[in-house]
């Protein structure tokens, strides 16, 4: 956290502008019938969850380059958390990873408090193996063949919930890198069947308020087969399991050409959208910043989102899960937080009953040209009034430079070592 | 057809070869503990249907070069997939188009009686209008958001189930075009809502005895989204309908780098796989030649089905779809036939008990090993000995070209323009 | 062409928004020290040709759904594309192709001049047989096995040129299927020398001041290889032929994930970048409206040519090319000619500067953010303000639809039949 | 190495088994027509180099689980790739990787003669950052905008041909991690104007018998752009350098559908094709046991080696270069090495005269067939013949596995702990 005043002093310098640029957009959308304060409103009651480990400098197996100020752990991670949302008001809530953020409840639920944030879905983390591990993960987990490993797995899931209920969590979010490297390595069905089997054993350990996300991915670190490789996949899990379970959709996750924003309206028709992890990917699952290669697409997905907004009990998670390998991740997690902010502002902007009338006409051009004149608008005035009136930062980014935190946080925390994995 | 004669000649001169390398490949499998008998009766007793609109030569929306001897009608067709049966008996049932094929049952029936064949599955179109046709399928069928649109799709269908019934059908197939070019062109939730509540009507008035076979494609005619796009979306349509309908997997229908032996193991594994259309692609729905491509890939699915085979009630259909553009259509149906058997022979030589005991025991190297063990074996004898103890013939190509089948139907079958359509 | 008191009237009721739009946008502009009227000087006098078959509605291997009123020639076409020009001000040439827009040059050049339009560059054909064609493309032109069908499509690209010369053109893209279907069915290599044989008469026949634009496409018609695969074989052609040779670069011509403004890039470098089919898309060469899709990926594509525009003798061919299926293709290039200019007006605002400086500074999320704010700027008041000033339509679509123009040609020009072209 | 004993021992049991399949293949191949004995004869002669590296387990960014008795240095990785090379007779060379196996050269060359093996191409490494290295490669090395930066990776490129000179190798190796992971993040033009530069103060250090080996790679570790993305920008690397720089195909490098046998077709037309690095992948680099998803492909790949074999001054280099995550490296790197040499006695099998025919009178079926029976035979017993005519093993797995060298290194070798990286 940074002292307000430097924020003050900041958002002082910028406030003619902004109040200039946000009175002629509320001037223009209220030519376009649209109430600008009502936008407004529903931005500032508008969050995603940050995930613990995305303030640490991510990377690939080929190296990782650390930055100045590395978190050394979960409560140096609640301090930067605490500071992104203090800036811009939009994160009000951290995703643990477990074991990596394990610690006495006590101290997170204080420390959380200290920092101003809630704690999101807890993530159990079933792919790598932890010193003193009794039975390793390298050929999977609940799905492994051997069934002390599945049990292993299935008790380290079951310990994510009892943690996350002392802290106030509602949610445990599911992603294995169970698969296969080769055809044959495993029965594709025998290994689905032990999977079935060892979820359902978390799931029967759920609190009744609490969710399970189930998370598909299509590759990586499997590289010919994975167990749940897709939301086909997932909707089954999803269905066997029960009420309580349903589908993450991870953005980065999906084949190359996927129509994304179909997955998502498909499991939001049948009831099992669970959740987001936000990021943005040109080739793979590369995780990089949301919105950074196709915001377009996000804004579909946001399109979908609000679209279902007047569904009961339609309360999916969202959380950014990116990895900041060349960027200060405290800037990058506060201008996607923004991101997502934005593509849920001019989703909201879309005139739904004009697109509903071209929809039954089949006029295909101005149906688009609709969604697009949405897209299309300039919401960044309404982002940074909601952040202000907030007593956030009007723009984030300047104001976390100008802080000198992170030269600060280098001065407390060790340098980390530039050695790269050497995994190739 | 034609003469036994010219089959007889033809194979005398392969005779000799063919028992070398049989008996050689016998001694072979023999010292690995396989009896090539019996995968030679196995592979008697395949059949893959092939597809009326097979027999003529394809196109591309760029332009289609037509050989010579194009069938005029079912007729024509009937009497070319009578001859690729004949020297192959491999496939003994045609599947038709309609209303491309639609001609009265009894004289189907007697045509076919005929050339030797039965009849596979029904394929309905909705992606086409007909001329004298009420409603247009421009911005769909089933989906439409027009509700006479999709009567009159509901009742094409019926009507397909009908004329199926009157000559041994036993199965409809229902692929669609319906989707959109444009976000926002269509609602996707509406749209999938018409779908299924049409798919219905038509499932309603299936025999007890008869399968819905539907299929999923992700993309082309629709560019933006299409309505069945993944085996997802095509799971939930079969269980929304109910027992009688199951899922049909056409091996170019998926994203790119899709596992699509995995999926075929998903829906064996729910009760939900209903057939196949056999093809082989590159790049998009290219339609090349089964196993052309990638023959592993095809292997692969094969080694999922011969792994099915002992469950009760698995009876999944099998079928040939593919587009001839630079080939006679005669014999790529052919060469494709035999590549369908070549895997299903490979799949059957896996040692089945080895590979499930390296599974167990995560050898990942041994099970691929045992995998490559099957495919890497030559069934070539297998397959040519099979056609020859049924009076088919050793090499397919070599007695069809040495017959003038082609030739002769050229004299018989006026020539088509080869103007292209112009559609780019 | 409609009647301009058309277009005033529509302008009318529209012109008190866009003032008060074009002037907020002004004052933003101005606060980040911007000068909106250069900028919609530079729009004005940009302009994209259009393709004369895009006027008519498109299709695909399955079928084609025409709409009223389609032109049944060149004459037709040039009319629709007049209009087009009249709205919007931003399509001030046409491209020809040849056969099908093959008539007597006097009477094109004026029945340009009527309509108002120049001729962009030339396009040859020999992807299709014509009717009374000596030898068959089907098995490919320029890099034909037939010394005497690679003739026959030399002299057809030479007599291309010729028409081209007589009305003013000054470029012929050359795009060819030529490929295979079949791993085996051509020599890489071989094919590839006679390609580059043929090309090279067709390039000795260019007049000094003309461009001999190379088209490159990953796939379709041919599903297995394509003699012009990727700009690394289109780079190696433009080398080959000399400096009259450059590259032109399609936006759906490329492998899934492409990086295609890099492409751009790398041509501009080496002095081979000669030209754009516009179009967007998300499968495969899906020609869909400009934009459509991904208008980040368009936006960066412009910011590598406002970029190079500094550089002498940078001046590439810009046209769109698309396929209507579902919408009124007038419609459909009128808004796609405003999301070229869309984009380019958004590059322009990049503040180039602020740009280079946190390049050199590997500043990754500055550098990201300072092209997103060009994106992010909805530049429509400066292109609706363009049009204006050159007696164009505010809002094209909605003047052009108030006209009655396609009714009326509707009238007059002969309804097309409905049916597909079967091509499965 | 193991003793020979055992070696004997294991092609004991294996010999009979062997005589019969290699006596009934040379009877098959003698009525093909070919002579069995001389294509074993160039199999024998083949060899294919293996990666210092790739005797180490690999993993992925999430996590890396070794096995036992994993190398501690370069000596104990030329230990293994010695064993590997005696079992195989097919690995005579070992491609070293600076600075993780820099060593004295004469310690270097003296293991090497110790374990009968020679050095194949150097490898340098600009993707990581080393301990006290001065200038970090976060945000590149021979493209980095800073000059030191980059005459640092220079420097580096140039002590590896030093080290390389001194013992023998006669290649080096440059792939750079080199690019951006935002759009804007880095000057496309002046990025690869930086690398040029750079680059070619590597090639002036060159020794006159040496060849530069360029490796492009589509993405990662680089999520938006890399420096050498493609074949088309390797080529103009290899343009720019002079005839001693060739372009390096990774088979993994490429974007989905590539047809990468065209792109290695291309580089032998015009003498820039350098090398391989052999392996398999079904998604992105996933550097996959090589032939173990799609090894038909490998087949196309070595058929255009063959069809190329004639050709003066035509020697590629062979590497193997795979990541070993499940499986024992040493038994991936044999069967690997064996996938290899398959698909080039299937490629030798090829009637090319035949195949030449076909492709003249464009008879797509007959050329395809042709190259099938090439691929489809199973050369196994020739392989093993080879191997086993040179002293190596038969089934180079189970003699491996029966010799316990595994265990004996486990004991010597120190565990490595399982815990991953921690980077997602």
């Amino acid at each position: 956290m940074i002292h307000s005043d430097i924020i003050a002093q900041t958002n002082e310098t910028a406030m003619a502008k902004l109040q200039a640029d946000y009175d002629a957009l509320g001037a223009h959308l209220d030519r376009r019938g649209i109430d600008i304060a009502a936008i407004k409103d529903r931005v500032a009651n508008y969050g995603v969850a940050v995930p613990s480990w995305g303030v640490g400098t991510g990377g690939t197996r080929f190296a990782r380059f650390p930055g100045p100020g590395e978190p050394r752990d979960i409560f140096d991670k609640l301090d930067d958390c605490g500071l992104i949302h203090q800036l811009t008001r939009a994160t009000p809530s951290v995703s643990l990873h477990i074991p990596w953020d394990a610690q006495p409840a006590a101290d997170l639920n204080s420390k959380a408090e200290e920092v101003g944030l809630r704690f999101d879905a807890m993530n159990s983390n079933t792919f790598q193996d932890q010193l003193q591990q009794q039975h390793s993960y390298k050929f999977g987990s609940l799905s492994h063949t051997n069934a002390a490993t599945r049990q292993q797995a299935v008790d380290h899931n079951i310990a994510c919930i009892e943690l996350g209920v002392a802290i106030g969590s509602k949610a445990l979010t599911i992603w294995v890198g169970d698969g296969s490297n080769f055809p044959g390595q495993t029965n594709f069905t025998k290994q689905f069947e032990r999977y079935l089997d060892a979820a359902k054993q978390v799931y029967n350990a759920l609190p009744d308020d609490w969710t399970l996300l189930s998370e598909h991915k299509m590759y990586e670190p499997a590289f010919y087969s994975t167990v749940v490789q897709d939301w086909g996949t997932n909707l089954l899990i999803a269905q066997q399991m029960g009420d309580k379970a349903k589908c993450l959709v991870d953005l980065g996750h999906h084949a190359p050409n996927t129509n994304i924003e179909m997955i998502v309206a498909r499991l939001i028709q049948f009831g099992k959208l669970g959740g987001f992890h936000f990021n943005d990917s040109k080739y793979g699952d590369d995780d990089l910043d949301t919105g950074s290669i196709d915001p377009y697409r996000l804004f579909l997905v946001f399109n979908e989102l609000v679209e279902a907004e007047t569904q009961a009990d339609f309360d999916p998670m969202h959380m950014l899960d990116q990895s900041h390998n060349v960027t200060d991740p405290i800037e990058s997690l506060m201008v996607s937080a923004t991101e997502v902010q934005r593509a849920y502002a001019q989703a909201l902007l879309v005139d739904r009953t004009a697109l509903l009338g071209f929809q039954e006409d089949n006029d295909a051009l101005m149906a688009t040209t609709t969604l697009k004149q949405g897209f299309r608008t300039d919401v960044e005035p309404i982002l940074a009034m909601a952040r202000l009136e907030q007593n956030g930062a009007i723009d984030p980014v300047a104001t976390y430079r100008a802080s000198g935190y992170r030269a600060k946080v280098g001065t407390q925390r060790p340098a980390v070592s530039g050695a790269g994995g050497g995994i190739v």
